[in-house]
């Protein structure tokens, strides 16, 4: 299956930038839990262009729960999630078909719909489905909370700048709930953002690193080939459309380690097995441990920037200038977070269903 | 499903290091592929322990075809291959097993499997499983050479030794096919060596980067969302048990760049719509750009070491030390390479196969 | 998954009876295919209660394409449709909730659900989901025909009234096509209808058997094991409420039958090989014979009775008696039909898909 | 995926009639279940040609599990079990292997896999490859018993002769599984021998049916659409070579009932809700009710008969006779009944496994 992923609880995206309306089905999710509606505002909140850095398309995502929610609770039955696009603007769109953007789906999507894809605004490709992720992760999430499983995200790496490590795993994934712009460390929200302005000056754009812990997985999960654990949430997350890299654990720095050093040994804490260090991310053999799984994603920088590109129109195979038409964003890191939160969130959701069965969430 | 990947073109995989025998299940393959034993035997052997760096098991691997193939050629069932284990070792296992050996399977298989796994040398985690996905692979990748298609792998980094990029793809690529130490530098060759070597009078090991690039590739390969290129492919490659990072193009390099240097630009090239650079390896919004897809995969040191290390009796939970037992191996970078190329090539095969249909790789 | 069904073409189903809508999501349909609301609307004429022997819910399901189509063309993206629920009288539901209908899935919904399923109208279980198969469908069957292949169903069977057997494949299916009671004996209509009045008389309801061609079909489609063409037929099919029974070619019939009467010898017809009878259906050893593909489904008589019946209720265990509560309709077979025709499409596109790559439709 | 089956618990077959071996790879299986040689033996001896009315190949199914079982107990790693094909003669089969065995795969074969297949007897579409199966669900089935489930298959019908109903469901089913020739009622094996027979003496076949049950099946299993209990159950069995229809429950018989007479009413027996009738067989919306599944399989004669068919030469395309080299089988419904129990047997398993979890079956 294409736009669907997952097992025993899986999603599947529809939806273009400028069309009707972008949706996810989420299936399989058990029934008895509870809808908060508050929190996927909030969640859809974190992912919306905001602040002084974000200029572009801010419409609200108003949502309609289309199925599988009755008097508050999930059903058990497919979630239809819809969001319309009521902030469309793409008048100027035509003129631009045939010349694809830089580093955006535009020539990739022509290759494969041959000329029949909706591309306005990136269509099915936009940044903009990920809402419908967001609002579907958002009814899973407190189910996790409340069987003491916490995801969080923050910016590592924006430029040179660089945040703190994960601490207190549970403490600063709390703390990270609510930031519209999530650095563990306080003081390097004006530097990074600093940067971010900078580059919107210079009619530019910037990428990072954003790091994600999931406290409190169960061990035993995943599977020895295929579907380890790294490679179903590598799966789901190269679907966020900037992200190109994820490591887990040390990740690329394992390359300068030795053995003896990479090694996370064994002892004992509370009658529980763990590991004193955590190189491994949480995950060996493709199976979690226990310990908090550790990964982090590299973001492109927004492909969209004001300064004129070349590239070639289409049809005539003619090179040509492109200028980005109307807003556009620096920076996008800070708000892909939460849809790299909601991904997770989906993919260990699924792990744990297949693990311990289709109730186990409720 | 579990221990099975792919749509059209599937690979099932059993066996344990210590057991009768490993195997693959490859299925969908197209009839009339022409099966070239002499290459499969050459691609078990790049993927087998050797030289002065490895110490470790050495057994052939005498492969049985027991299905789907027919005077030569693929049948298009199901094609069972067979690798017996020969030179087993498992008598001192014994003492050892309720012993976890640090960054192994041993503790998560436990977590998963209650006890009941067959844990010898590995069991169902054992890197020689891989062995079944080269011989499988073998299988299709002169298919794909036939096609215009070409898969390699060098070794990217070990320590701080660094090989040169991708310079000429097709030549580069065809000049590691039967390297065993795959550098495109050959000068590093040495100094690498000496690298490990060196881990290795230590007791230690050390790990590295393998980057891979698929040349000839056609383009609006890969679904924009969940099935996108980068995650197909990465889902299959974190199935090696050392790789715990996977980046496509630039990956982690793009937190450190702007828009208008991270973007690739179109331009014309024999008539055909090309990117001036790559930084997208191959892939833009999931979908193949016809430019080669360019990855790199983080493999971490080889956990099994002569030097003894801290782990805890999973039954006692008293601490203790354990010190691997026989022989082991200080690197696998430079033999987890064919594996690489062999999990890349199913994988691309199947997205193949459900763009084109079945008999397309015949 | 679970409410998903296909590997290259899939259909998500969503919704509730008396939710806010229903729906369906149907991923990986060719781009390029010219969609024809006409047909699409006259489908679902079809589906919907009609006539003197159907006095049920008959409100006029007006479709939404959400997404994957544009400017009157498929784009290659997911195509979700969405059918508003505007004539719903759930009031009187609640007194009922806890007295499941004999033969109806109120109970086996509780048994999965714990009471969290939206039950009214029978929830995500009513045949009025049905409507998103249908108008999903509709975008797919002229793809088919111009492609050659048709589909077509009629009343095999109502009571003791048989309609007689296809004949000219290709000209009678076409006959049946616009017929909103599909026989092909015409004179049947009216003995079948007064069978079916007089049960509504006595409060009661009928079944039937209906019989389904597929004209045109490529030969080689299927797999020899598992994803028969038998196999995924009746997976798909058995999702209809009522379908108990499905036999491809002599079916049951087999059973009284020698081999020498049953095997279907081979001939030469037209430079082709054909078989002279098609006792098997089109279907041989689970593949494609490129003979019409002929099966046959049998529904069971509608559950909704205006009889009283005995029941239990689901909280207190005390045997009760139940009335259906309100307007019901005491036959869907000759409404069936469309559906079946519906899932049948969408099953032999997939598998066309599958074999011969994404774009064969178009 | 193509030969594999099944979402938690999965099933992969591989082999071909006349190659080194046939087997199946069984995934997800909880660890921790014994395995029990005597009985997989057992089993595999009901699907062994038998009896005076089995005159065909006889080798005893000699077995190697090659995976996923250590001391006697599955470890949850895939199970590869093998079947060695020793009692090959294929020597003159080159000269009849452009003439397809009317109602055999060999036609449709060639059309799929286009003269490359290794057709010899029957190659991948074998009915011996349903050993492989019957020796992995061997492994299931008292793991199912030790939960309550029991399930039997017996011959309903053998040209006009007719076993009677399942009576006392758990003691009937015990009372079948040691039975060569499974009839409820006693008297009548002798008769249906004599009609075999009868066949036999004419060069001829004969076809039947085959009823299953399935007793102690939790309610609450399967979905409401797609992956219904029937669909899934009828995916399966339509593998089974010369499956050509199913029936759950009244099945077909429902198109001569009212719903009056058709609906299951409720009512109350030990506490339990329960049905008075069983005319669902046990499935209500896809869902299981906790009745007994109640199943009909029919079994087409066996193609292979002694008196001489027409053909067709598939390069030439000139008319020929084909009649049936050395032995064959003139009945094979007595034999299919224990595969019909092994697939209900794994798929069951599957569906249980995703509702309850991994380790449910242990």
């Amino acid at each position: 299956m294409k736009n669907t992923f997952g097992d025993s609880i899986s999603i599947t995206l529809f939806g273009e930038s400028h069309g009707t309306a972008i949706g996810a089905v989420l299936d399989g999710v058990a029934p008895g839990i509870k809808v908060d509606d508050d929190f996927i505002k909030k969640q859809l909140s974190l992912r919306r262009p905001q602040g002084v850095i974000s200029t572009s398309r801010r419409e609200e995502d108003k949502y309609t729960i289309v199925s599988g929610v009755l008097d508050g609770f999930t059903c058990g039955t497919p979630i239809c999630i819809m969001i319309e696009n009521s902030d469309v603007q793409s008048a100027d769109y035509n003129c631009l078909k045939d010349l694809p953007r830089p580093s955006h789906a535009d020539f990739t999507a022509r290759e494969k719909y041959h000329g029949f894809e909706n591309a306005a605004g990136g269509g099915h490709f936009s940044g903009r489905i990920t809402a419908a992720i967001v609002a579907a992760a958002a009814i899973i999430l407190p189910a996790l909370n409340r069987k003491g499983i916490y995801i969080g995200t923050h910016i590592k790496k924006i430029a040179n700048l660089t945040d703190r490590d994960f601490c207190d795993y549970k403490e600063d994934i709390i703390s990270l709930s609510d930031k519209s712009f999530a650095v563990l460390d306080p003081d390097l929200e004006d530097d990074m953002n600093k940067v971010i302005l900078s580059a919107a000056k210079d009619g530019d754009s910037v990428g990072g690193v954003l790091e994600t812990a999931v406290y409190g997985m169960p061990s035993g999960i995943g599977e020895p080939w295929f579907d380890t654990a790294e490679g179903k949430l590598a799966h789901a997350l190269f679907s966020i459309p900037a992200v190109k890299a994820i490591e887990f654990g040390t990740g690329f720095g394992f390359a300068d380690l030795r053995g003896s050093e990479a090694n996370d040994v064994f002892t004992v804490k509370d009658g529980r097995i763990i590991t004193e260090t955590n190189n491994n991310g949480g995950i060996l053999g493709g199976i979690t441990s226990g310990m908090p799984i550790l990964l982090r994603c590299a973001v492109k920088p927004t492909p969209t920037i004001g300064k004129p590109q070349k590239t070639v129109d289409m049809k005539t195979l003619s090179e040509q200038q492109i200028v980005a038409a109307g807003r556009h964003d620096p920076c996008i890191v800070h708000r892909a977070r939460v849809v790299i939160d909601s991904i997770t969130a989906i993919t260990i959701s699924d792990m744990l269903a297949m693990r311990f069965g289709t109730d186990w969430l409720a």
